[in-house]
């Protein structure tokens, strides 16, 4: 990679640990999208030596810095001031800041307390980067061949300017280029994909094959210098894996269902025990899901199982409510109450409390009804609760991708 | 603070971005919590001339050293390498250290990996810190009075060793003790808190007041020299803020709510439209919500609210989906199917799309029912789809507490 950059986050809260700094690793994987190397990461204090320090060695070592945090108007927000002293420049008003910063403050019905005016203050000779989100200004450096960015360190300000203004800037100024692809699996093991492919990439000298897994699924990231060999490779895996990619980039599972769904005019409804809409909260997080998400249900007592899925008192009895048979009558009953092409449902055993050697916690039954059938599938999960239910719901979306990927 | 630390993670998965470095937060608050105070983090790839380089300047400037990663037993983990390069010492092997490596194994019924053997060198006059969850043992130097300690990276070992082995070994050298407690907010701006307790902040002299704002609420953490202070400032606090502040520490709002519904015997449905069951994913994401949380309906379709809830049809025309009346009808439509003390609702325009003039993005009613009475509370809450969601749910389980508080 031609191009080295460090990141440099600035505020106590980040060294203290009362907030998790999910920055950094946000740019460093844009950042590497580029071609561009991280080589440093430091965290520092709201502590104008600190950070003029901070400042002054990454240019040292770096041709990208990238600093956030700090760039509010209170006495706290000291990165101006250190950028000023490490680049001996001096504050300059700029009028038309002021008026985007204002503006800013009246699009929210709010008229703009006196103490922003320093939002309009910025080094000089360094463009603005104008913030859609938030009321501070990101500002950018040119200096002696170093790029010096700082941004705000609320996420959605700093992912917003980082976006629009500096992947723009720092496009233009890379030499090499690397493509990569980020293929996202869910619902096998790593090890299993890793025997897959393993002669693939023992074989592969041109291309980087890294694993990526989490509690959710394994991404495969594939980093090559040409985009043939990109597509070449990519095209190797996906023969291998087959259905067991979902989808590409950053696209959530839940994006590749609805995406699905509305394709294949199909509608859907779910019937939650254990995850207690979790299901739902997925499905909704897609923008326009009511198009293809009519109703859920989360029918976390058994009365609630009985009256509104109409799942009868004797199959609870009988199988008890973590059971395949009444997995399939909560996916049945939903789908039937909501006239919805689909109905799925999920019980299980959450934990940490409720488990027994039969049903022991991390047990869970996914259940699905469509026109011709329904079925329901097991699945033994671990004894974090929070997890069980995070992967609960994983498996219940990627049961219906698979069906409808058949 | 008496002494200094500084926190170095080492993988080139963290600059990348791949892994979001959750380590130096949760050290960081440890160490917090015994008066030491963290005054770099750094994170470096696996490169040893930059670890030895970052090791090297944490030594000179901080009297704490923590690295995580780059301690397993493949060429990636250079850390150990690093290590002896820096404090001039050999690598020396340990059979105690050894048969323990080799017993973790046992315990997986997994006989050992040759290359495990090197788990067993740790540098001379290192002390072998014992890692219950993995194979890589930490490691701790004392050296000119500065404590340099190895953690491995993977969060459970790291996590554990921190706990059984470091906190103990700087309990010990810590000379000042510090007291310190977190009291959470919600529902009020930082701006107005911050107005209402600005005389204390500014006559207080032997308590640190800070603010955490995230989009859910304020924490304020307080740090004082002695008990008796702390507690004072507290009681002070709590009685300028009163009910604002909803629990201490690191309490959720969801677990406050549930101990208040379990004490005062209250059971509890919901009834969700553009939280699409977030609200009942937070109920139960506490062990034992089935004692108070009942069902839920995500009644995303108009239809589903007019079905399962008896929303009338001509409501929904009259005034929309996302108002006062409807709020109010869905709460007391889920709390008499329910059956339950309360039902609680929330309808919303949770954006991007779907916005008008009069009813803009962010546009949210929660509704709430009970014996008596019934009523909704209006919120304007931003433009991001997630965000606004998870402060509906936020907003919705705060109301329901706030009632028990009266």
């Amino acid at each position: 990679m031609d191009m080295k950059a460090e990141i440099i986050t600035i505020g106590d809260e980040i060294l203290s640990g009362q907030t998790i700094d999910t920055n950094s690793a946000y740019i460093g994987e844009k950042l590497n999208h580029l071609g561009i190397e991280i080589i440093f990461k430091t965290s520092i204090g709201d502590n104008i030596k600190n950070i003029s320090e901070a400042i002054y060695n990454a240019l040292n070592r770096a041709d990208v810095v990238i600093t956030t945090g700090g760039l509010g108007p209170t006495n706290d927000d000291l990165t101006k001031k250190a950028v000023v002293k490490v680049f001996r420049k001096n504050l300059v008003f700029h009028e038309e800041i002021l008026k985007k910063v204002e503006s800013n403050f009246r699009k929210r019905g709010i008229s703009m307390p006196k103490i922003n005016q320093n939002q309009a203050l910025i080094p000089q000779g360094a463009k603005a980067l104008n913030n859609l989100w938030g009321t501070a200004p990101g500002i950018f450096i040119e200096d002696s061949k170093k790029l010096f960015f700082a941004l705000p360190g609320v996420p959605l300000e700093m992912r917003s300017i980082l976006e629009s203004e500096v992947l723009k800037i720092l496009q233009k100024k890379t030499k090499t280029k690397f493509f990569q692809k980020r293929l996202k699996t869910t619902g096998t093991a790593e090890s299993i994909i890793y025997e897959k492919v393993e002669k693939l990439i023992k074989g592969e000298r041109d291309t980087n094959i890294a694993f990526l897994p989490s509690f959710l699924g394994v991404d495969i990231k594939l980093t090559a210098k040409s985009e043939e060999k990109l597509i070449e490779v990519e095209k190797e895996i996906k023969n291998i894996l087959g259905n067991t990619i979902y989808g590409e980039e950053d696209i959530a599972l839940e994006e590749v269902l609805g995406k699905l769904l509305l394709e294949k005019k199909k509608t859907i409804s779910v019937a939650e025990s254990c995850t207690g809409g979790l299901i739902g909260k997925r499905f909704t997080n897609v923008s326009g899901s009511s198009q293809w998400f009519e109703r859920g249900v989360i029918s976390y007592s058994n009365l609630s199982k009985i009256e509104l899925l109409g799942v009868s008192e004797e199959m609870l009895e009988k199988y008890g409510a973590v059971s395949e048979q009444v997995a399939i009558l909560m996916a049945e009953g939903i789908r039937k109450i909501s006239k919805t092409d689909f109905g799925l449902s999920a019980t299980g055993i959450a934990g940490p409390t409720g488990g027994t050697p039969e049903k022991p916690v991390g047990l869970v039954f996914i259940g699905f009804a469509h026109e011709n059938d329904s079925f329901a599938e097991k699945f033994l999960f671990g004894e974090d609760r929070n997890t069980n239910r995070e992967r609960t719901a994983q498996a219940a979306l990627n049961l219906v991708r698979l069906f409808l990927e058949r």
